[in-house]
């Protein structure tokens, strides 16, 4: 769907917020994740922007769906915190308990957010972005669904893990990257299927395990994680830390419980925050800024770059979404 | 140098100690780092292990390291420990300070250990396994030299900065990994030059910044990092996380530092540990080991297998090395 009008951000917001109270979500929920699709859509991660609101029916349609989670945070030591998302979308949670992160971090230098049983909302990086404006360098990773075989296996076992980072700048916007470790997006794969081509050697494995440019072979195979062995073994990072380690579902089991409901992979979020000036002193930031310079110095970009020239194009011109898009949420807003 | 004796781990220390302590280094570094490369040569990590002695001679002779470094833990905060190396080897202040890191995260469920100013020791793994020995999770990196070059770029500015992680496991070796984030290590480049073989595409640039499959060109010119740009981004991260953050030199700043000396890098270290029974609580390794379970299902290894087996024969028949690398050693002893 391509995007052919451009709209006002609080139009937006508040088709999002309609939609959504409209099929029963309680409204903290329902601010939360229409906020963050709407800051997606604004950023031009049109993939995780509004065309995820009508899939989020199957995700309230599933059986533990909590559409009135109204999650709180509970401080677990002066590091650690905790949020249960009750089986909501994890995004309020995490929002709840991004306040007490900061605190902790701002004032021993390291704080750690654990959210649990969340359904999963959108990108990580509208987080770490809120980490990284309270001066804090954000680190936020979680499991998704058993897609992604490892290095040298055959079969899903690993989720798509994303891992985002913030590092916030002085007058600036923070240096943002937020990834899938795998090597493409299961929604990369699947535009390439519908539009009949093939996908990149690397980017999968059919149903026997052998590499296949067939990109729906390899949506009902296995895909690989970027990087071979190495982002193989820092996609298993992801899934411990963001599993086990807060004492939550992995992939595997995170697609057991979606028990064919295709609603979104429900799991944990690990949110680390690092205070630069507990931990490092005075002169950080300008440390920071000569890696910056090598590398506007050598022509090569930073990985927030292309979301950031859309944000100012969005604020000035108002957000692009495609009509087709509009017209669909509109039909669905009950 | 084919590795053609194997001899007992004392032997090994001894040589190793006798070497360093000849040359003017105090008893604790030497102890420190003969330990640090007799476990790498134990698990064969030749790259990292007895072959790295000649070169420190180059690293002691640099004019601000210190054969006398005799670092100690100091307390930031509940979560933080700092340990400056006193420009020593990093690995006798790493140590120095991981009772401390072990102590904090075991307290409050999480640690920082920032080790700042010193000279590159060999490989992170030695260090992540004591922390999952102590039942925690481990976490580390560092810059190194510029090497390399970001993503889109044509010039070095990041380090080949290694990312080291270990998981503990009940009754069995952790899950560990420790691998450069360069898409090849600068050893790997040498050794086709030096047998006059080409390297693959996406190694290097040469030093007009252009893709080269030439060792040489790659050499003095700029490595790439592995997997593209989210292997670059990943880098980056350490270059922050493991500079900046902790007060200490990026990778550029520490080859400014050696100023020709061909020393070991200069740099920080900086090492997490996180407790999974104050963050996840109950059933954290039953969690974990499904997720092994399911590497073994489909035959792909776990990053550690190799060392493991490896220590297993060093300890059965003594430690492969290289008849005419105990000859250098022994006659460099001075």
């Amino acid at each position: 769907m391509p995007t052919d009008v451009r709209l006002p951000e609080n139009d937006l917001l508040a088709l999002a917020l309609d939609f959504l109270l409209s099929h029963g979500l309680n409204a903290p929920q329902g601010h939360s994740l229409a906020r963050m699709l709407v800051d997606a859509q604004r950023d031009g991660s049109f993939s995780h922007g509004l065309q995820r609101l009508p899939g989020t029916l199957n995700t309230m349609k599933h059986p533990r769906f909590n559409r009135h989670a109204d999650p709180a945070p509970e401080s677990v030591s002066p590091a650690v915190v905790r949020v249960d998302a009750q089986f909501g979308f994890s995004c309020l949670a995490a929002e709840r308990g991004i306040d007490a992160l900061i605190g902790k971090a701002g004032t021993i230098g390291i704080g750690l957010l654990a959210v649990n049983n969340g359904f999963h909302s959108t990108a990580l990086w509208p987080l770490v972005e809120r980490i990284a404006a309270a001066g804090l360098v954000g680190l936020s990773m979680n499991p998704t669904h058993a897609w992604v075989a490892p290095a040298g296996g055959t079969k899903g076992l690993l989720g798509t893990n994303p891992l985002a980072f913030a590092w916030p700048r002085k007058g600036k916007p923070p240096y943002v990257f937020d990834f899938a470790t795998s090597a493409a997006s299961r929604a990369d794969i699947a535009m390439h299927r519908n539009a009949g081509r093939e996908i990149p050697d690397g980017w999968g494995l059919n149903g026997q395990g052998e590499c296949t440019t067939d990109p729906a072979e390899v949506l009902a195979g296995a895909m690989l994680p970027f990087g071979g062995h190495k982002g193989s073994a820092i996609a298993t990072m992801i899934e411990l830390m963001a599993g086990p380690l807060i004492g939550d579902r992995m992939s595997r089991q995170s697609q057991d419980f979606d028990h064919g409901a295709d609603a979104a992979p429900c799991h944990g979020e690990l949110l680390l925050a690092f205070s630069p000036d507990i931990i490092g002193g005075a002169g950080v930031g300008e440390g920071a800024e000569r890696l910056f310079a090598g590398f506007s110095d050598q022509g090569a970009r930073l990985p927030g770059d292309r979301r950031y020239r859309m944000r100012e194009v969005s604020a000035r011109d108002g957000i692009a979404v495609s009509s087709a898009l509009l017209q669909k949420i509109r039909s669905q807003t009950a």
